[in-house]
């Protein structure tokens, strides 16, 4: 919770910021907004069902307007950045026009579930340098991962060579996710994205080659055989081979029994790091019938809720002084690209190589 | 995290607060206040030092009013709450001055370094009972003590009979806590008072008799001998038995090496619990030439920055709904007591006996 | 060590056993074989170098002959099982001998490096069904492997559907693996075949397919570059898809700085377990500037000395009960196949499917 | 398992051992000295229930002796040493009588619960020094204490000044230890003199002063309220003041519910280290929805069973070799002077000074 504090300047006006979609995600930033970050106001939401408004009133400071209109939202008086949260296919239409109205933009991974309709948001932003587009990788945010990307930059692991990381989500029996699976666009994307971004950026030392040369990836339902016929799977593996010669691999899963384990380790010559070995939901152990045993965060909401928080004011930070956005529209780009190029290998049952020219993934 | 948000209730203004003393943990109490306690609002700051108004204008939200006299602040217009986190002489004084202005007090411990000099606070707030006066043991408000208490009251311990704990803060060799031990009251008062009520707190349950019967205490000077004319000790061993027959034993220490910490077991019939077992600072694990490791908090402020947090949230809480306080001046009374006799022993090498009716410690 | 109690038959004479290769396994098995086997008796040792009887004076009971002609240790007056621990390349030779001889045969993995090598021993195994042989996986001997095969079996983790593995050997600067890894084989047959057999263990429940349908693999180089022009990795990843849809990852690694760090994930629909998430090798942790923190087993030895001492007992309680081996030719011929086209496909960059008639291997 | 082989010296024949008492310790011992003491050789058993040749037959090699007269085993043909782990009353009686006849003695502790009784046995060693007798200390032999002996004595702790341990077996349902307790002479007497062997031994440092200054003691019972009338407890506190400054705290226990666990903090100027902060049994984690977790030793002698195997090489060594036997029946005296001291805090509720000139505690 340090970096609120870091951002703080009192001595201008606080950033006016709207939220769009008040869904899980959504209600959680705009709590962010409203109540964490000291150098940003919420001052409305806009959510197409009308009854959002009855969650602000109940939940928000007083004075927040509610819109059902996104025009009307962008429209606010001295709006100055927005936060999409809304439902993924709605992401590119909605940033575009914030982008091009001059209103910043944090949002919601992934931007969308085909890399080529994100590409208008591309030329938005590209078209508009003044105007900060960030994604919510909310990974990069979380202390524990910016501690192990410090120590990387230290020299701590000489050279970083290899990534394995596993995003496990606490299996739900109630089938959620499966419903939500057909949109997401799948494991990799939905999920996988997180660890693609997180490798990208922990490898990406000086000198560093990131560029994709091959991919492999595989699945399994285990518990979720509906999902196989939408080329979906609840337990996936990915190989990413770098052209530099680093190595990552990740495990994502959606049937965790014990709770949402996303995990990570970082090989370099001198030693690895891990992060979140165990993933205790807090400080305390009970030794007793069942073992010595400690529990864990349900989901990856209590994993990163710090981490949003600090995604918010970094944000605010980065608008306020003009400063580059630590994860941008192209970082989206590359993680979403080796995502699609993982679902095509673990659909088919093949390798997947990159053209070297053009840095895309050859889908034949 | 969760606390600030269920404490919230837009429908009515904020509790307007000041905070007395600007020193390290007013300046955290004060950003508390202005950042993270959604129902209050940082109306005010009194200390006697008039630079302290720079660092309220290069931190704080614009708009705060600075006092250098307390009577200046008490006064200001509508104000609601004081936190007293002021020198430990100055507290008593200033606590009694709020609480028969009808003015809520949330004040650090201890009250005072002798049990007798805070007995005016005990009458003031015996006379008035409508105002809240709320003691700052931390502790309590840290969710794995909360969960460790949660799940005492569940049951998941059988019957819960004994406390272990320990607190240990990182040696500083710059002797800063040397120079502040006069004024403290030594380290069973300044430290183990935590431990005190830690202890008392988890093990009152239904039927349970916490009055004590007797203590001991020895201590050592293995880093700072400079302390033994004062009759303190840098490294400390208690031990309490109660008339209901638990035990509590704990260790005071200002002599670690990899940090602050702040280590408790819970003994029941059916299992026991440990709070911070690893007092790690974060999700992070090196394996590196220095072996398998992780890094510690190094104070008591990172351990328990959240809690602060919380404790704010539910003073604020109890202030406006008029709900009791969780840790009363009783609680701090009770606590000095039993610390006043854990020094009495350990200068003295003998047992102290608790007189059965009057529940004080037989001091001869 | 419960093992050794287990077997012990005081009612017969003691098997008698020769050790063949007085190298760094070989010392250990006769050791084991002299000192922790309670039913069988150390008679003879085998190497070709004539000073390997000097090691035996000083480190063995009297009276053990010493060979460095095969036949003529062989001929040693009722012999009843040797121990196989020469160089690789000698493996298959000395041990159709010892079968065609009828003498029971424990054999150090890999049989050979190249599966067809392998075929004489194949058949000479198959063609003596009463002599025992049993190839040294040790993994399957140790007692945190063998709690986790028979929690599977028990059924904690419903149905176990991907493991996931890493051995990681400590970083030798003396380049001793390098030397040697011509002759081993290279990082998957060498080293992998290990995560090979252990994961073919633990998922074969009853029912399941464990037949392989496709590997994928991949490497790099970063602290031996000189294996590269042999086809050696100092790193590599793999991906195992059973037909059955269990899916297998493991890491292996040269390079660890730690130690040695050998570690398995076992997945199922219930649950997964984890054996040796810290490679500690006692139980002292460590508190001081340098963090709170263990020391890792530096070899394999350290971290698996007990299971040898199982391995040897469990061969002699084979052979002297005529009991089925629990590591058979049959184990290593499948694990030599898989680990041979992984390093097919690490070298290629391509899948290689597995035919599903002849079980092999389409390497093309 | 290192111990065994560096004890081992063939060029001399076996030492000829007999164990007393062939209850729960005694076979153990019994069964270490025949299969894993490679310069030893058991030679007799004695019992006075003859039933015990059965258990010998069914679980020793063949032809080792089984008496039910302790003088005829002592006449045994050649016998050099022997184990005694009778009943404690019997041990003084056993030892003297093996010492005067020049046999080398490892005996049980303790060697009784009352401190004047163990006098001849104290007379007896300094009357024929040239005879060994060690006391089975069996803490100091575990390789983990070890290892944190020769860290301190490399320095690594800088000045170690304080010991925190416990000693918690499983809750046993059926009572066995209660019947147990009046002959074991209590907690302090029965399990604590573990811990105080223990420390004497970490904190005996070149120029430190070990000798007692004062102690105190309290307990419950809140398992076996049954204990009550003998005087005994089921939970016990302890506190020791040595006049080097040093001081040491345990926690004895009956009623873990989580298996045997068994714990030691040793603190000095510059870290601490912990043996055995999870007492977990092999190298297993389950993760599943009891939480992720570990299973613990039920007893010590999973947690020590390599330990009694490097105490019966180690005593084998020192005999062979006539070398100072590293737990002396001095040892055992200081340490039962100080159980019974602490015996007697605990059932008055005072403190028990020791006597500067004698050593000796005053119990008045």
């Amino acid at each position: 919770m340090t970096v609120p504090v870091l951002s703080h300047d009192s001595s201008r006006s606080r950033m006016k910021i709207a939220v769009f979609g008040i869904g899980r995600m959504g209600k959680r930033h705009a709590r962010n907004v409203a109540y964490f970050t000291p150098d940003a106001e919420l001052v409305a939401v806009c959510d197409v069902n009308p009854s959002a408004s009855k969650w602000v009133k109940d939940n928000l400071p007083a004075g927040i307007q509610c819109y059902t209109e996104p025009s009307a939202c962008f429209d606010h008086a001295g709006l100055q950045g927005v936060v999409i949260a809304t439902e993924t296919s709605t992401h590119v239409g909605l940033a575009v026009q914030a982008v091009q109205s001059g209103i910043h933009v944090l949002c919601e991974k992934p931007i969308s579930v085909d890399v080529n309709l994100s590409k208008p948001l591309v030329a938005a932003a590209k078209a508009n340098p003044h105007v900060k587009v960030m994604i919510g990788f909310s990974r990069r945010f979380d202390e524990s991962y910016r501690e192990a990307k410090s120590r990387i930059d230290q020299g701590l692991l000489g050279v970083p060579h290899m990534i394995k990381s596993a995003t496990c989500d606490q299996y739900d029996p109630s089938g959620f996710f499966v419903a939500y699976s057909k949109a997401s666009g799948g494991i990799f994307i939905d999920c996988g994205i997180h660890d693609i971004d997180m490798a990208r950026w922990l490898l990406s030392t000086p000198g560093s080659d990131c560029a994709v040369k091959r991919v492999f990836a595989t699945g399994q339902n285990v518990r979720h055989p509906e999902l196989e016929k939408d080329g979906d799977a609840d337990n996936a593996l990915a190989i990413i081979d770098f052209r530099g010669g680093q190595r990552v691999t990740f495990h994502l899963s959606r049937t965790a029994i014990h709770g949402h384990d996303c995990f990570a380790e970082i090989f370099g010559t001198e030693g690895k790091m891990i992060v979140n070995g165990n993933p205790q939901i807090n400080r305390l152990e009970i030794r007793d019938a069942h073992g010595v045993r400690t529990e864990s965060t349900p989901t990856y909401y209590e994993r990163f809720r710090e981490a949003f928080v600090t995604e918010m004011n970094e944000f605010v930070a980065c608008c306020r002084n003009d400063l580059p956005v630590p994860t941008t529209v192209d970082d989206a780009m590359q993680a979403a690209q080796i995502a699609v190029a993982l679902t095509w290998s673990f659909r088919e049952g093949k390798v997947v190589e990159f053209d070297e020219q053009s840095g895309e993934p050859i889908l034949v």
